[in-house]
């Protein structure tokens, strides 16, 4: 047998382009323009009845307290539970900690699929409403299960399209990699990143999913709460290699500083009894800290008309306050660069990820010592009072988790003073392309640092 | 300030060819010829007293069991303590064991120095003693340090041309990745692989020290027992990028696998007291299984001349029987392919590494049933009675932690009866420039498989 028709290249050298190609297709694509889309959106809200509650967290169907760990686990055993966390650090100014945490060792697919229209790729989101979005529909991946979810714990519907991302191999598989979720909020958890085109002749549109062109994502991802997480982390991933003509640092030596920075940090963060985590208490409103910062466990109760089952009860993280999260940026050589921290965050399987120049909730840092300030926090805070910023977007983190997880996205432009090309320890410049190519890998750019980078690839923002 | 001339090209384009030319350099380098090496190593070793004696666990000076738990454990709290493993799989004939773990948090340097001479690149090796291997010298990176080592934990003498490695911007660097080591001995240990170009005018060769082409370290290689683990993982992550006309799998296909095959398994990892470990007892010869399989906790002392302290006991793992680790391999379409096993090993950070296509102690699988023995491990130890292998060589693991631990390294041909295109579930046809590419990163190949990659990228096997 001949093998060598077998062969094919070891890279598709025309994918950058068809994905330039559409992230250049703004305002219409082949099924509906940009400017509908919100429209489209409020008209899916009204013809389905969704209704989230608050809820104690003792009174959530199917949820309780683990006897001795105190745990908050669900009586199938199977979705998530929320334990505890003691955490151990090497350096900084918080060096331990106790907190609740998410538990789910299991890994979801947050799968999104594209298809040729009129010569330009589009990609299939749905209309998605998930309890803890303040706006509940957001437009989601084309598939966004947990592997309960797809092994039909729920016992409810099939999961549209799902055949695509378990058998790959039925289209062209253009991204797969797997990527972290919130450090501070969730242990260990990652989620499969899949971007696979269809190559069936037909593929039909279902009520609640529409075609659209990366332009088109990247005009929406302008506007507060419209694009959700799992759409933002997975377009961070589409393969863009954008042609740069150099970097102040080799790639090389990007990754031998994220190396040293990995290897020079010790993380020890352990799981332990929610019961029995220091500083926090239960009341009838949920789990929250005695000072009331960072953020809350609480409950909600959902009944919804066209979610996999008609209703349930969960629980959910609630931050205290709007978050921000920015990366500081300025042109090097000609070419636009962006300054990336090695951030430690408890819950990431290995120590440090890359993360925005700034992450934080302002607000949980308003009582510290001025010393304690997170680096350029008021860099990036006065260019958002001043209309600095050259992006500046409300966006809402995973909505089946976190209830009103807000975070202001920013791009602020820096010079030589603000931020030096020679950049302080644990922070270090990259470009887009850099970053991007990363995303080919799990582990290396958090998922707050993803948002960011999917504005770039989507061309919301340009630099 | 124009920040034009801060630009450099993102890879280094000449040094693929660089590094091909340094491994088509056989024969003898700028310092010496190949064929003294041998002769050189067994000069050191009688210039030196090394002595190595078997101990009882509890006559370790600077060792003990802690109360309690029953752990092996130093005096200093440092260096590495000998624990218990708690592990659950999700399939394979063996879903639960538990068993004695190395645990050692940090990470340690594993540097290779390289320096061209008369335009070829030399790579500075050291002749160094470790208690665990069967000949006690062996070629080792230029540095070799865990993080106590050059913390000076030992208080002895400083490690040789650490500053290489420690402040990598004084050369430059060519590669720098984490990767893992013994997933069935160590718990989630990684050292960092570095490879670094010295760009000092001079750099003076220390007594102990030579240099050495790629393609002699490649004609060392070929021989038993010469070329230390720690040299061949460094070696496996040398940049080759060797052009190949295609893949059977593009690079994304190959990545897409991976992930799926990563996502799908569950592995359930954790330590435990190593007093309470259920199966393995304690004697005065160490710690092994009732059945006397897998491996035994023995200890050691030493004492030396040319080592950071003068003399030191410790414990060591000692496998029952000499392993084999072999790739399968065939033409596709003209072009080498390997077959490589998405393998869990219960000490990795995250579930599956790829490993070579058969990788066990066959004597550990003599008494089981036929239909539980690893896929391939009969068309590899066929190959290598009947002298079909293409590279059949013995080499040891890690001699600092190991003793004798002696795995014979095989790539065997194979034709479409016997490792079909169409590889069976967990295997996975890739090239060999597709895993080296991957070395680039941790967590991808394992250290088995990195052995192997190193006979490739330094010729000491042509496929």
């Amino acid at each position: 047998m001949s093998t060598v028709a077998l062969l094919r290249p070891r890279a598709a050298q025309d994918l950058p382009a068809r994905l330039a190609r559409s992230a250049a297709a703004t305002g219409h694509g082949h099924q509906m323009r940009t400017e509908d889309v919100t429209g489209w959106l409020a008209e899916r809200a009204r013809a389905h009845r969704f209704t989230v509650r608050r809820a104690p967290l003792d009174r959530l169907d199917g949820w309780s307290f683990a006897p001795g760990t105190g745990d908050l686990v669900h009586s199938s055993g199977r979705f998530f539970s929320v334990r505890g966390l003691d955490v151990t650090l090497d350096e900084g100014p918080h060096r331990h900690w106790q907190q609740p945490v998410i538990h789910q060792p299991e890994v979801g697919i947050l799968g999104m699929l594209a298809k040729e229209f009129d010569g330009v790729l589009h990609f299939l989101l749905q209309a998605k409403m998930e309890p803890g979005n303040p706006n509940l529909l957001q437009l989601s991946p084309t598939v966004q299960a947990t592997r309960s979810n797809y092994q039909r714990v729920h016992e409810g519907a099939a999961v549209s399209y799902l055949e695509h991302f378990t058998d790959p191999a039925r289209g062209r598989v253009l991204a797969d990699s797997l990527q972290s979720e919130h450090g501070s909020w969730f242990y260990r958890k990652s989620n499969r990143n899949m971007l696979v085109e269809a190559t069936d002749a037909h593929v039909p549109c279902q009520a609640g999913f529409r075609w659209l062109t990366l332009g088109q994502i990247g005009e929406l991802l302008r506007l507060d709460n419209v694009v959700n997480m799992d759409s933002r982390t997975v377009l961070s991933c589409f393969p863009m290699s954008a042609p740069e003509p150099g970097a102040l640092h080799s790639d090389t030596e990007l990754l031998s500083w994220f190396t040293a920075e990995r290897a020079r940090h010790d993380v020890d963060a352990r799981l332990m009894a929610l019961g029995r985590v220091d500083g926090w208490t239960r009341d009838a409103d949920g789990i929250g800290r005695i000072d009331g910062r960072f953020f809350r466990v609480t409950g909600v109760t959902v009944e919804a008309g066209n979610r996999e089952v008609t209703g349930w009860s969960q629980p959910l993280i609630e931050p205290c306050g709007t978050g921000v999260a920015a990366f500081v940026f300025r042109r090097i050589g000609g070419v636009p660069h962006i300054l990336v921290h090695a951030k430690t965050e408890a819950g990431h399987l290995d120590t440090i990820e890359l993360a925005p120049t700034v992450q934080c909730v302002p607000a949980n840092w308003a009582p510290e010592r001025a010393e304690d300030r997170p680096p350029f926090l008021d860099l990036v805070l006065t260019a958002a009072e001043g209309h600095g910023a050259h992006y500046a977007t409300v966006h809402s983190e995973e909505g089946g988790r976190f209830l009103n997880a807000r975070i202001r996205y920013l791009f602020v432009p820096a010079d030589e003073d603000e931020a030096p090309v020679d950049a302080p320890p644990g922070y270090h410049w990259a470009t887009a392309g850099q970053l991007n190519s990363l995303t080919a890998h799990g582990h290396y750019v958090n998922v707050q640092a993803r948002t960011l980078l999917a504005c770039l690839n989507s061309g919301a923002v340009r630099l």
